[in-house]
């Protein structure tokens, strides 16, 4: 097959319009040649749960699918009964964001609460916590949460901390959703387990696909108590990957050692930076009308622009509204997002404010 | 990430135990750098959907999913309202094989039927097409065949052509499970639009996976009047992958050119040599006690062995049962499946067979 | 069988606590005797569907069911492809009281909107109806309102006609829930299809069970066009009577004659003077600590009372909470409220505030 | 409302084309008057449990719900987790008579088994009780068997017997579809629970509609280990019925005492009745070219006639083709067919039968 596609073009839109980074990739052929048992019983998936041991604590069980949405939903509903709901932000992937996969593929209810920054609390959960033991209620038995947030905001430990406390006292279960767990260990400085083991979460889905993979996500289960019949929630929901071998493979190789860290610390960086450059366009009169709407914690950033001038820049660089009604947009820097790529953004995004004035 | 398994060894048990074809590989590393809009617009997917439309006419509509029981799934629930029923062979893999996936992800009701060689016949399909506006019966709307079956047996192109004239004569429509297409094709020695498009096939899933791919497969729509909301079923079914330039580069691998032939066809000679070892075997009384269940038509050889000679055997080469009541057996052959493989296993049969006698 | 409860104590818990009106008991039993072909295809319910067509014109089709929730959930499901979602106020009975029953036993997304007094507007509908097209948005292709509301407003033919123009400009369609139709149409005092058809819903459902019914509700479709499989989804989700003549003849009691607003008046009446005498007591002093929360357009009530006097007065008169967390309490009237039940009612408060205080 | 059907018109259709018994009509209006608790928390459903203790055990619990699909699906349902399957006979009503509610309602795989004459055995279960454990397939963990069968036969103690030892040697637990439950009791002149409790059954659905009820079925749970979250699974399936008194009183009039064997018992002994003057005709050659196909253990006759007969005698009495096929029918009796009606009909046949003579 050739190469139909400009593979030097990059821009701002999401971290999974990037590729595979060149060691995933590595991974992938290493895990290649010769037969391997189907259905995740091979050498690399077994290696896999090894290395999330290593991260998680040794209670720690991996289950490898394809998708953010087929780790999300499998996990949420291994954690449920059928009468389940699960209470979550309103900026939740899951609720926003999943074309309703969690109502159509496995019957939950959500019950979705605001939040200023995508981030729960045990007040704003006792918004919709309650009712247990009523028939007329699909009982909330499941909290989720997601590490970094949809507005690239992040929990610390003692946030998550008391949660988990919350949740577990009423006889929830905590659920993390981390397709971007890995910007924020890199922006937290720390070690995986120390938001999610640690810090009592029961579940989490272990993001590759926007931190360098191909296609590789994970369930992983802190507490064994807090899910059912995932072998078979995981088939009949067509997440079983036959060739499991190169889903475990593309996780092994980020996540055993610290390429996961080092791609994720780079995007992080390169997120800053164009933040960076925007507070200071801002502060020197460069940047007229521009605001930065989040924080910039993790390797996204959320900014208000005058009207007409996403429209502009987009016919330069890919990147999406976030709320067309407030002219927010989001800048995502992935892995492979270069110094050379902000500061051209940033240039470019100077000249059309510039043209707009 | 270093190689942890024997990338020598290879057994009999399934065609995806094998690893991914060089071409395919090279291919993926090919689609990789720069970005690429993420969920199917990206150069590679706008390729395959021309690569598809040269194998199955004008209309054809390639929908790249990760898996063959995502494939299966999806596309029949795009083919039926929520009322729908598809009668299939009692054999089929959405029947046995899929973890009651269509029933479960789907609401699907399936029929099965007895066949004597996993091949629906208009007679066969008849016993329970029936009952169209009765309330009481969930309605019998797709009739579903596999090519190859799962018996590894092969519809002829006039075959499936009774067959749809049959079901859209009664308002079905007809999908066609090609998780082994090319070797389908490559055993009739016919293009694949003559057993599909041109046989009225509707619907098929696309088998990339058993193939020589990594993870791999496509609905595709031959009549898209068949078929409802694809788009958004793939997505909260979560068969719709980020970075879906991958599994398109995969499939343009495959098929654009004659690589699925190759090694569907290498498959399939591997079979025959297998397969004609053991009939001169049985003829020359080398293999006492051993007998062919079905017509090695594809990559597939089933036959019944003496008490205790399959798990003997199995210390030296992994395959499956197929029927322990009977002591049916399953050999498969892969891509890379060799003839000194062949030979050896032959070699090791006689000898258990010795050793038994 | 004996009678083994008191049949003449009475609450204001719920027009469901109290019975069957006479006049639809003796319904039933004028529909007894002889044999009529089940399901649907006998006398009563082909008389139904003349009555049905009399009050909302001559498209009107009805389909008998057991229950409220099932009126609701099949009529949903029958106006929604698989990927649809419904736009509904976040007091809406079909988000907080059916048990999670759209999401599970339909796949439908709900997407509620919050409201001052249960009743949607065009803009507040906005907040939720974009993103079609869109594969990672489930669909939102219907908007429910509830006539009269959950919290006992009204929306008069102007407010229902906006949001069907709203609604219809956007290619979606309205659903109605009309478990309180009936007191609705006499509080308004406008026929029934002066702010259905006339107002441009397109599916209703009728309701009989709060209103003097044994067990009975209608699926009303004013828009054929709107829906599609009611009588397979009937059927699929349980809904479907074998006897239906008896639910049939409990909708004909109500509906052909004015027995339905007979009833509605009579318990909104009852509202009224439990309203007016609180609103009185207020006022003079003798309820102190007491305050009504919303209009009493119907047949319920909704006030706050001082701590610890709701359970008090419990001991003698049943009702519910409507929010623990602000001390809001719901006083529902029926058909078979009486005047001297609101004013020994009124006399009890009276009493333990007195104690209270 | 005005009676606008005839009401000494009978036939043989189904047991669900006769109306309500006059004693149960009687409860319904003795359980009328004042107000009580909905949901279930009435006298009525707490005298049933009663009721059905006496009848089942002390381990007996009672869940009245709207109709036999729904008692069946919530039933099997609450025995399953989401991965589960059913074994089933290939005539079971819950395979071919309930428009696919199993699946679509409740995501339930059935693995259907061929029978000779309605009823399972160890032996035919073990056709489809196999592969636990195994990801790929749905696991069946029920058994499910009616009694009496759709074919109009019975079970003995000793048959159920030794399907639930099969069953629960093997880690599955035992249904019975009991919709016709009294007509079983009374052929087999047994107390319930001898073929029931005593028998191993874990969970029975038990019928009242077809026995003279109006509406009115109850899921009987037998071993309490055996199911899981019925309160909830109830409502969101939407069988909780709000004026819930008038359910139970149902099936107190039928089931405290012994109406209910006083109905199955007249029905079984006019089926016999009708079936001994067949038997008598075929052999006195009145009845030429007819055929009983099945025994006559309760209320239906299986018969099959020559061509053309069936339709000439509906224009005078209702009834079912059973397998147009084959020509065979089925004539059912209910509690209010005479003898007058039953000799009317073979009159009718005899004559029809002439004339195609």
């Amino acid at each position: 097959m050739q190469r139909i596609h400009d593979a030097e073009s990059r821009g701002f839109a999401s971290d999974n319009y990037s590729g595979v980074h060149p060691e995933v990739l590595a991974a992938i052929a290493e895990a290649n040649g010769g037969h391997q048992t189907a259905y995740g019983e091979d050498a690399y998936t077994a290696r896999l749960q090894e290395v999330v041991r290593g991260h998680f604590g040794e209670q720690a069980q991996a289950w490898p699918v394809f998708n953010g949405t087929g780790a999300n939903v499998v996990a949420l509903e291994s954690m449920l009964p059928r009468w389940g709901a699960v209470v979550c932000a309103d900026t939740a992937h899951i609720h926003v964001d999943e074309g309703g996969a969690p109502e159509k593929a496995a019957g939950i209810k959500l019950l979705p609460v605001s939040t200023l920054d995508g981030k729960l609390t045990p007040e704003l959960i006792d918004a919709e916590a309650w009712g247990w033991g009523d028939e007329h209620r699909a009982q909330p038995l499941v909290v989720a949460i997601t590490q970094s947030t949809e507005l690239g905001t992040l929990y610390t430990p003692e946030d998550i901390r008391a949660i988990t406390e919350h949740a577990h006292a009423r006889g929830m279960t905590v659920f993390l959703d981390g397709a971007r767990i890995a910007n924020a260990a890199a922006a937290l400085d720390l070690p995986l387990r120390a938001f999610t083991t640690d810090a009592g979460v029961d579940v989490l889905s272990l993001g590759g696909s926007k931190n360098g993979a191909l296609a590789a996500e994970a369930i992983v289960v802190l507490n064994p108590d807090a899910v059912q019949g995932l072998a078979y929630l995981r088939k009949h929901q067509m997440q079983l990957a036959s060739k499991m071998r190169f889903v475990s493979a593309q996780l092994i190789a980020l996540f055993d050692g610290d390429l996961h860290l080092r791609i994720a610390g780079h995007a992080n960086a390169m997120a800053r930076r164009l933040s960076d450059a925007v507070t200071a366009g801002i502060a020197d009169g460069s940047l007229p009308g521009v605001a930065l709407t989040q924080n910039t914690d993790v390797n996204a950033v959320f900014a208000t622009l005058p009207a007409g001038v996403a429209d502009r820049l987009r016919r330069s660089f890919r990147f999406y509204d976030w709320d067309p009604a407030t002219g927010e947009v989001r800048w995502v820097c992935s892995f492979d997002t270069t110094e050379e790529d902000v500061d051209a953004f940033v240039a470019a995004l100077r000249e059309e404010l510039a043209a707009a004035g």
